[in-house]
């Protein structure tokens, strides 16, 4: 594991705000999330897409139409997959010393597609099985199409970064007497009750799977 | 404005997930967000930087120290700047209908910095005033020092592209009546009652802009 990202914030390492490169670290930061954001080039320009994702043992996945122009354009390619939780808002006695606490993982590698069509449906049930465990069997059964029609891509955990900031403001000894209120404004993203699709069948009642899903 | 990015999203339009290229849409999901991912190239490499921005009319800006490598490399160049809203998870009968509702913008363009320093000390002081309007006197007065450690880079609003998606499953006629829960798990980020900071006189209440904020 290396670090290379060119961000300022590994330069500044401060009581609550620092970077750690242990996989235990990384891997609960990318274990909490749904949402990454996917950096590529293409004819020398960045391009950001945010996508959802999934981990398994070393490597991270993501997935879309086959016909997706981005994912034939990370196919082989480099890529930066960045995965960010807001945590709050740090509210300091000065400007300055405001900031947010977060954490935050960039991997940086190349991309491939997953070719084999075996474990493109194994990664698929495994996605579906971390976020709702035992929904895959319940579902109406993908078709040849549909897998044919899904590509899947896939990059090793390997030279990665995470940085995290927790803790309250740290002002300017002088600014602590600063006549200004100060502290966090915690952050959180919740699940809300689920909403039953409008053709459902009323006498087919919400499962626990579905019911205890949360995201923190 | 115009549309580039290379995304599938923007070839599949159903009832549910479509572009939009209007202003008023792409600055209500800019203006609903705190963070953004900039996506940045570096030796022909890709990068995607999490970091705070606000708008200000037809510009974005976000800002760091004047240290950083990224906003040193951004300046000039190339960028494409993502802000995600992941609204809910969408269940549909089969794996290959699952989806999420979410809002999302990309914006393409050049950086540039913002060298003046009263447009600086200016847009520091609508960002706070965004997030907590009032505040920004109530603090310790920025210093000199502070102004030039800070490093802001601002790009126009002109080639983006927004995408959005709502409302419940849509599945193929013949699943309707499959039998599996379907619907929707929404997802919303919500900020928890402030913590002040264990060095703040305890005089001190929490103010109503602070109990006030909000993040939906």
């Amino acid at each position: 594991m290396t670090q290379t990202p060119p961000s300022d914030r590994t330069r500044v390492r401060r009581a609550h705000e620092r970077a750690r490169y242990d996989r235990p670290s990384l891997d609960a930061i990318l274990d909490a999330g749904l949402l990454c954001h996917v950096g590529y080039v293409i004819d020398g320009a960045p391009y950001v897409t945010p996508t959802l994702y999934w981990r398994d043992g070393d490597r991270v996945y993501w997935h879309g139409s086959s016909a997706s122009r981005m994912l034939r354009a990370v196919d082989g390619a480099e890529v930066c997959v960045t995965v960010s939780h807001l945590d709050g808002l740090v509210l300091a006695r000065s400007g300055f010393h405001h900031s947010v606490n977060y954490r935050s993982v960039m991997l940086f590698g190349r991309a491939a597609m997953v070719d084999d069509t075996a474990e493109l449906e194994a990664q698929l049930e495994l996605f579906m099985e971390q976020i709702l465990p035992g929904r895959w069997a319940e579902l109406r059964p993908p078709t040849v199409q549909e897998i044919k029609g899904t590509a899947l891509l896939s990059m090793a955990i390997d030279e990665a970064s995470a940085k995290v900031r927790t803790g309250p403001p740290v002002d300017d000894e002088e600014d602590y007497d600063w006549p200004v209120w100060a502290g966090l404004l915690p952050v959180r993203t919740v699940v809300d009750a689920p909403e039953p699709c409008p053709r459902l069948d009323p006498a087919i009642a919400v499962p626990a799977n579905v019911a205890g899903f949360r995201l923190d």
